[in-house]
């Protein structure tokens, strides 16, 4: 391994995974970097995924990890809960066949969660990093709750990343709270400022074990732009374009933020065709996808801040070959921070978030498939879907190759309520929400279904409005 | 009228309310004060419903208000739309045959949502006070959004109250926030702090009435508390008894929030009864009611931050004739200052509210009987679940003197979903659901059903596990 003497300090002792792994209890509650499907720890999971011993463990990252944790751990039989989101189809298949016990939770309160106990009492936090000192380390291409969880954990192991540049320090502004009661604000005043520092600091007494990998993220491969995202993306454009001469809040600055996933980077990757005139135009959200890059290159983007450099491996390489000039807009932070209700609302975001189905109500199911098998978890979505601006949910108007219709009668399972956002777009167009009453509601929302579901959604609508009720329901649908 | 002199400055004009209501126009976005019951005008909604003219008012208030505005004016067929909140049979009866069209938002965000023109463009702002000068006026027994209701309507109508205190200015903490982007968070750094002024100023050119009234606030009555409200009480002292010991967050201060209602009111005249050491106690929530006069009086609870004093009649004479003394730890702050996630968050807020039903899963429905007849509205409910340090849902297991199960299932409406709140409690118990998979949660909630229930909700359970899914369902369930 190269420029080792960089990465680890000297008086860090090195050892291998298996070793490191001997740290860690057999029904240990063990906090993992990674966020977003990158900077997460490789060899220490699959070192335990070979473990001898018959291992319960309880698994904790801040968003999606890879293989090594989600699919290995799994399989082997070590991982008995596992917390707040994953995506591998390994873990999911275990999780939605009730061999892993799993609760998904807001993104931007589970640091909170995670350091008073209530997931379990952390005993070991498995992190990532670019480098490392006797009390310091430097994340590498996600932050996540990584603070939280090395300030949680009675010890701390870290992974150090060679494949990743140390120059990631560029990006990170690591910022600890303090619990409540009567903390301060997060005393960040514009979207793209830095209130913290580039490296997280620990107590020394908790490092156990550090050890080297040369293996880089197996992060999310994003499907290129279906026609449908294509033409949500146009829907989006002329809702925003008469947002932006209408709306007080956006005349000198936008502050966007894009779900994860295909659609979120489409999204994104449409950015460039907006017309904000003088605007300045900022991403704030959760990841940092590649359908960004343009748009900083462009300079039509000023900044970008989230918590995961959520890029496939060709945005990785095209980041990480050019990381200093991306470092002056681009800042990394924790998932409390990225996803904070109170920044989220000073900043005035307009968050843009994906459903699996949403009902002609406007509640949004975001999670589980018939209400009962998982898909990721709700991530950031409630964060952004209720504390913007602007919330607004994007979905393409079917699933299954056009046989399912996502606009139902009812979502058999609601994670954003009628209550949270604002606006719905599908590649049949928009249906503003804002002051309208339930019954006016299922009017606009059938109006952006597929024309296939339309009739039998307006049949459904008929019923219901026979039913006196606010939120006019029938009790018969052919949809449940 | 006595002490006019004191409530209504030299040279602003007095008129009568048919002449107030002259202001209105037809077709007008009407913002009235009121919040809980109290501090929403009289005469001239009064007025308005006696009118000549046809008109087709949108009627946006903070929260509950009295008869003159939720049953004369919808009697008199005046009232079009109403947002976001409602208490009264006659509203509520015209809601559910959609007479008036209605939906219900978060307390916190809706002021903003009034500035931006969400519900449409506002007109006018009719706003209770005690006293009013050419710019300023002191609110009466409530502010609620009257911030900004009166910032974005072009006129503003004064009713002055003088059945209650002028030196009610001595509890109002008055406070507008700017509009996004990049606004400043709330400088409240601790639960009874002061941040704004007694008085709200205003432009001196929307001023275009004001009119006198000697009517009392038509504040709920409050039942009694019955035997399943004092069990509730007992099971959720003993929780926080136990909460308080291990929570790392409550050793020196604990802040308290209770939801409206007679259940609400109960569980704060309970307070007295929790072993809370040497920490100091205070409640930082939505409404002042009943229950907190005696905490107040015998110095268990260190002070009270609100947005109304929802009080009984009784309980406003009582606070009324010791004013000055109350003034000292009684401070009301406009709603989205009482209901701000940041600040709910920061102080560590443990808030207590009520549900309609709860599903096993621990799901809440808070507005919606049957899922489709409208209650009174999400209120602040959502405002404190989710950004609470500790989000608990109390509610009888029964309703229909116990023929229906309010744990059921599947709730027929969402309000608050699993991945906010933390326990439930009931007269049977407390489900601690931190960190608790669905099939966990299931089991949990089912030991604080009802017994008569609980055989039927465990032959669901045992259903719903015969199927794969990280939610387990059952299509066939005897209780939808």
């Amino acid at each position: 391994m190269t420029d080792a003497d960089d990465r680890i300090a000297d008086g860090v002792p090195v050892t291998d995974a298996a070793t490191a792994a001997d740290a860690v209890e057999p029904d240990d509650v063990v906090l993992v970097s990674g966020f977003g499907g990158v900077g997460y720890p490789k060899r220490v999971p699959e070192a335990l995924a070979a473990d001898d011993r018959d291992l319960s463990l309880t698994v904790i990252s801040g968003g999606g990890v890879g293989g090594e944790i989600d699919d290995e751990l799994v399989e082997a039989g070590q991982m008995a809960r596992r917390y707040p989101f994953q995506t591998r189809s390994v873990s999911r298949a275990a999780i939605n066949d009730r061999e892993v016990e799993f609760h998904d939770r807001h993104i931007s309160r589970f640091g909170d969660e995670v350091r008073l106990g209530d997931f379990g009492d952390p005993g070991v936090a498995v992190i990532e990093a670019v480098a490392v000192g006797e009390d310091w380390l430097i994340p590498s291409t996600s932050i996540g709750h990584m603070p939280s969880f090395v300030a949680a954990a009675d010890r701390l192991v870290v992974e150090v990343n060679e494949t990743q540049p140390r120059l990631l320090e560029h990006v990170h502004d690591v910022y600890l709270r303090d619990l409540p009661p009567n903390r301060d604000p997060i005393p960040l005043e514009e979207p793209i400022g830095r209130v913290g520092s580039p490296k997280l600091e620990f107590d020394p007494e908790k490092l156990v074990a550090v050890v080297e990998t040369d293996r880089p993220d197996d992060p999310y491969d994003f499907r290129e732009p279906t026609e449908a995202d294509t033409t949500i993306a146009d829907n989006l454009r002329t809702f925003l374009e008469a947002e932006l001469k209408r709306n007080p809040t956006l005349q000198e600055q936008i502050c966007l933020q894009f779900g994860v996933g295909s659609l979120g980077n489409a999204l994104m990757g449409a950015l460039s065709e907006i017309e904000f005139a003088d605007r300045e135009v900022i991403y704030f959200g959760e990841v940092f996808q590649d359908g960004l890059l343009d748009a900083i290159d462009e300079g039509m983007l000023s900044g970008a801040s989230a918590t995961s450099l959520a890029l496939s491996l060709e945005g990785q390489e095209r980041l990480f070959d050019d990381i200093e000039r991306y470092a002056d807009d681009v800042v990394l932070r924790p998932a409390d921070v990225s996803n904070n209700p109170a920044l989220i609302d000073q900043f005035g975001v307009v968050g843009v978030n994906s459903a699996v189905d949403i009902d002609l109500y406007g509640n949004a199911n975001a999670t589980h498939i018939g209400g009962t098998r998982i898909v990721n978890g709700i991530g950031g979505g409630g964060d952004f879907n209720r504390n913007c601006r602007l919330g607004i949910i994007a979905l393409p108007s079917t699933a299954a190759g056009g046989d399912i219709s996502r606009v139902v009668p009812s979502v058999p399972h609601v994670d954003h309520t009628e209550h949270d956002h604002s606006v719905v777009v599908t590649e049949y167009g928009v249906a503003d929400l804002r002051g309208a009453s339930p019954a006016e509601r299922m009017g606009a929302i059938i109006d952006v279904a597929h024309p296939d579901f339309r009739a039998d959604l307006r049949e459904y609508r008929e019923r219901a409005l026979e039913n006196r009720g606010h939120v006019p329901v029938s009790a018969d649908s052919e949809f449940r």
